[in-house]
């Protein structure tokens, strides 16, 4: 089984951004720590981040028939791009809404989400820990290995 | 370590309860899910559901000094009560936000959480899995077991 | 066949409050009038009245395979309350929503209510004589006797 | 005792109208069985049906003098006429707004009433059985038959 | 010159509707008084009323080539109606939009007018004098007599 | 095939009504003009023109049985009736909303339509051409000549 | 009988200020026509003009047992200055609000009056007679002599 | 005379909890300040806490003909319990509107109180000395002892 | 110490002005009281009252070095002033938002506050007790004298 | 005469993508279609799809000086992005609004265009129709073949 | 060429209010510093600060022949006062609106500008500098001096 | 030091684009100018442009340690783009958020700045000069020359 790990604009800035919000962890070291995770959970990570809507919205659509779901990351997008939406509904991906920050203590414009309702669950506020738990609950929902290995 | 894990009103109707949106387990089930979860975590917890709001709050009073953290499912009352909310927040109780549904692919009334600006983590729309995956990020971040166990 | 008549706040102060909206009937008077009907329509009517929003949640739950409709007039927690609206549709009791004065032509806070969208239907404005024409609606709806005994 | 019963647009439809919301039965046909309920509480109709806006309007105004009160049907005008509230108030006319199904389970657009702040009561979502239900809380609330014939 | 004055629905009910609010003249005598005040200022007066919209818009079209100017009291379709004011530009008929009543001192709904940013002013509050008002201001912008006789 | 061209208030006014918005084709140009299309595209038109909402409704009514489909430009009233949709739904009848002017670019009460959520298509913009357009969509909706004739 | 003439913000400026919307009239020339109308009613008129709020609200307490009414034309005031409706009712004094534009067909901020609800009537848009017009008005509803001299 | 000081939800914890918002006066402490301003007033004080809405209510109908007025510090519920106003007013009972904290100086959902426009009077934002300055004035409202001994 | 006591707009006019809602006291006869109050309590009243928003923003402006503290009561500003909060935040002055009515029972435009957010404490709705309490909780909170002498 | 065909972001999925929405006609064969429309229409259509905001803005900004008109079907950015339009106002590039759903029936925010104040017309709803018929409307409006060939 | 440097409200306050907002610079020390720059530009620089709105008003008005335009920092009033925009544009005056602070990075309050859309440019958040900034626009735009000096 | 100077969409445009609003100077003039005032001030500027906003995006990640601070005019992104600030405060870019146009006399959606909360500073509509003024302002936050050389 295949996941893909899709972030959205900045989060390539991860560790060096704000990190009072967003902790000091790279996504480097976080897509290597979910890698660990996922050849417990014996599924395979595709990991990916975008600066650019347009190349997020194509690496969506050639998750189909790839993948058999995603972590997705929008970052400030979550809350501005209907067409990422479109994106995942159009090629119909199961995925989990990630965050790293706890997006309703903050600003009012990042409370609300425009891929939110076309989720398949939400996870946010654990800092790099939300990655984790967003892809045990994937795998779990997809039918793969348990959220916690035993 | 012990957690508590606090439920709100209508919870104690799991498995008859709309089950195209709820699932069919039981809340008995989860907590006997989650138990197990708990030793493998090496936390104890502490459950209990209300119908009455008061009750509910008392019991977050009760935590002080007896839990690290918790759990808090306050079903419809997340859209509703601001003195649950001063309640976590007056007793200082670390605690993660779970739904078993999507609430922002529901009704509009289920979209806002008058809970989740004071929260440490919020996880939504895994079902019944939203539990386990929600104790696995709270232990991680009071500093407890892994998330996954290893 | 069984009815629940269940009432909420501050209705156990009829005839005391507020005369000039609500009329000088007590709660008393208005249920030993609805067992007089519910005799001439073959029905059997349970009576309760809650000030604690858990009770009467419970008493909700507690209608499943009991009852075979209920008559809910909720006070102001029409206004407040989506845990009420989550105990009726969690047991899928059908019922009616009966208020004594007419909420739409009161403060603008009474004019929605959260129980409305679920309701069979909904009865204002008549006083103490709204519970018995919702309760000859519930009844008829449910396939009991007709709206006027012939 | 003269009682108008007045219906607004598009009512002339019912049997055909979009059944699942409205029911197959025909205006005549509640028309038919309210002449018998009218003849048990020794009340006279007068029934009307308007696509017109003006000659509902008038309707009303030609009540002056010689109904003591009306049910009033206004369909969509619910929800935009504030000269049919005028024209009732106009001629103090003591009236009760019926509604086939429930308003405040369909779209937003028909949970405003405009009508409603001037009405005696309101019944709404017992498809044919509101006006009958709404014709016994009228005559009752004039000093007539009881709601129920004993 | 000719003046058309246009009234809108249940203003044929002035004398008896809600006498504390429009006053105990009725239509005809302010008709009557307009005349004297019409003949003092040397212009024809051509008076209707209406309760169905589409008369109104149509004797709006036949306004057309036939008179100077219309005083406008349009009752509750001033708070509806966008098609009055489509017809009454769509043949640029210089109008005063004319109330009894101080709009603005009554309920919510009677303080949006769909016609004043159409209108060439308004006159409202006086009562019955609010039509003598109007029409001495539309027939001196007219270009006509002056305000007050000298 | 039979097709019905309905028209709302004050369009009898084209050609002269504010030219600058609306153009200078008359509606019996268009009409004349439409028919030319209508038989190229083997159908039958059926014109009529509204300034009343009660004779708009009563032919959409009667389109039931008789016509296919219909165009229907509501003029002012595609933005205030409720009343025009629920006769539309009500005889399910298909139709294509169409404006001679862009409403989108005009004063913002015109920027909603009431008829739009139920309509086939819509087509604005384009002035006496929107109807052409509108009619071969329609028609080829409803499987009948291709848009183009070929 | 007395009456005062207010003037807010800016009408010092009338003739030069904005003349597309205000006209070329000076308010020295407004109120020398007034002086003339008021000869021909009957009535003493004091004029004044304030750029300071503090002021008109001073000479609006100074009306107290002075003046039988007012017109008052606050300017920009109209639109944000709650303390100078207090004036006005704390010295219940019966007044018409007065503009020479027509406020609805203006900017949105215009529209709203905090004036009105408080005002015996209103006037608007027919330039330097708005004054006049407004003055007729208020003599007469004061009892004092008719609209036009006859 | 006998005075009620009804306090709301979390109110136990104070001196707990979030001391820089509330202090750290206990509530015991505040009472037992109270009862000595009692003393001197001349008042007998009747203290209680709640964190059940429904004991809450029911205690301000037992103060019925118990009480001749009362100090209420509903704490959340002041921003979401229509329940509580009803009751109190229900049972007509005087009472002044108590605030530790100034509600107006923090969170938005904080500015709105349901019990306000039922009060005589509000206090907020002395800390532990709204409770004595609203006794004072709510016995010198009702005809007791002076705001200050003297 | 030295208090100043700041009056609003309109507030000269006390025991004339609307005296059901603000009552028959003057402020003279309300300063009259203050003082005895004031020399009980050892301060220093210093008392202005202004229908200029200038010169009271001045008088705040003065209070700097002289005085401890103030009580306001803005009047109509209250709800419209940013200027004055400026002017109280500018000078870091401490002071108690009084007013004589229950601001939260009156019209809507009456329930916010411009200088809330900057106020040590609010009192309203006492009528003239008002300043009494407010000056004690002003006094004791800038560490004077006890709020009840003893 | 050249015509572009600009497609906005997810079109590429068409036959794919949501079918029960968008039909299963992909964007490769609504182009091929076009084109024989082009042929017959004698114009050359030039045809693009962008998923990057940006290469869209460039696309438009390409067509000045090349292009007569556009078809610009933007999709979701229809609703979120005033850059396109910008593109397109700052090279007066006359175009028409293609949707191949009623954006009208869907989720509230496809409701509202971005685009659609500087278009020349709209066409929605009639599926990959809309095309053509926008292309005819286009190419009629521009001057060029008749909406439909004879 | 001259040009008048016109404060608002509490603006004399400079150097002592909130300076972590506004800076520790002195009203007098930012006029002296202009006064550098003017003569290096080779304008006139007429200063006035203003805490009477209407002294601000007729300063403006006075400007009319005198200033070839202004400077305009309006303090709170830029947020409240319509007469001042209306002052401003009743002469005519190109006036540029100067903030100290970033305003938009402040409350919400003072994020909307009254004066803004009247201005002919705007600068904010540069402290004293935006002054100097201002000045420099405001000449250049009038035809004189260069931004910079050369 | 190096100052970036980032211009947004359709920026590439000026000259051309709606010279009525955006002037004729082209953007290699403004940015030669710039240079020029660059020299003078001794700082080297970076001149960007984008219509896609990842580019943009990832210039501004570029500046980091590079670039002591930057002008930016993002154009229609100002007023939808999240990711654009979250891009600057990603990096704790210090920057003066430029308009040519005031944004604030425009259409309603062009008001608001999703920037402007994280700008030092602002300055709009000095047309091409707002880019000089910006440059002055930022450098002389910076540290840098003085605003206009001496």
């Amino acid at each position: 089984m295949r996941i893909a790990v899709l972030n959205g604009p900045n989060l390539n800035l991860l560790g060096i951004r704000e990190p009072e919000i967003y902790g000091t962890t790279t996504l480097a070291e976080i897509e290597s720590h979910l890698e660990e995770v996922g050849t417990e959970l014996g599924v395979t990570l595709l990991f990916s981040q975008f600066n650019e809507e347009g190349r997020m919205i194509e690496a969506i659509h050639n998750c189909r028939g790839v993948v058999a779901g995603a972590l997705v990351n929008a970052g400030a997008w979550t809350h501005t791009s209907l067409a990422l939406r479109d994106a995942l509904t159009g090629v119909s991906l199961p995925f989990v809404e990630v965050h790293l920050s706890n997006i309703h203590a903050r600003e009012p414009e990042r409370r609300h989400s425009w891929l939110a309702s076309a989720a398949l669950g939400i996870v946010a506020g654990f800092g790099a820990e939300s990655y984790e738990l967003a892809l045990r609950g994937l795998v779990r929902a997809l039918g793969g290995a348990p959220t916690g290995a035993r």
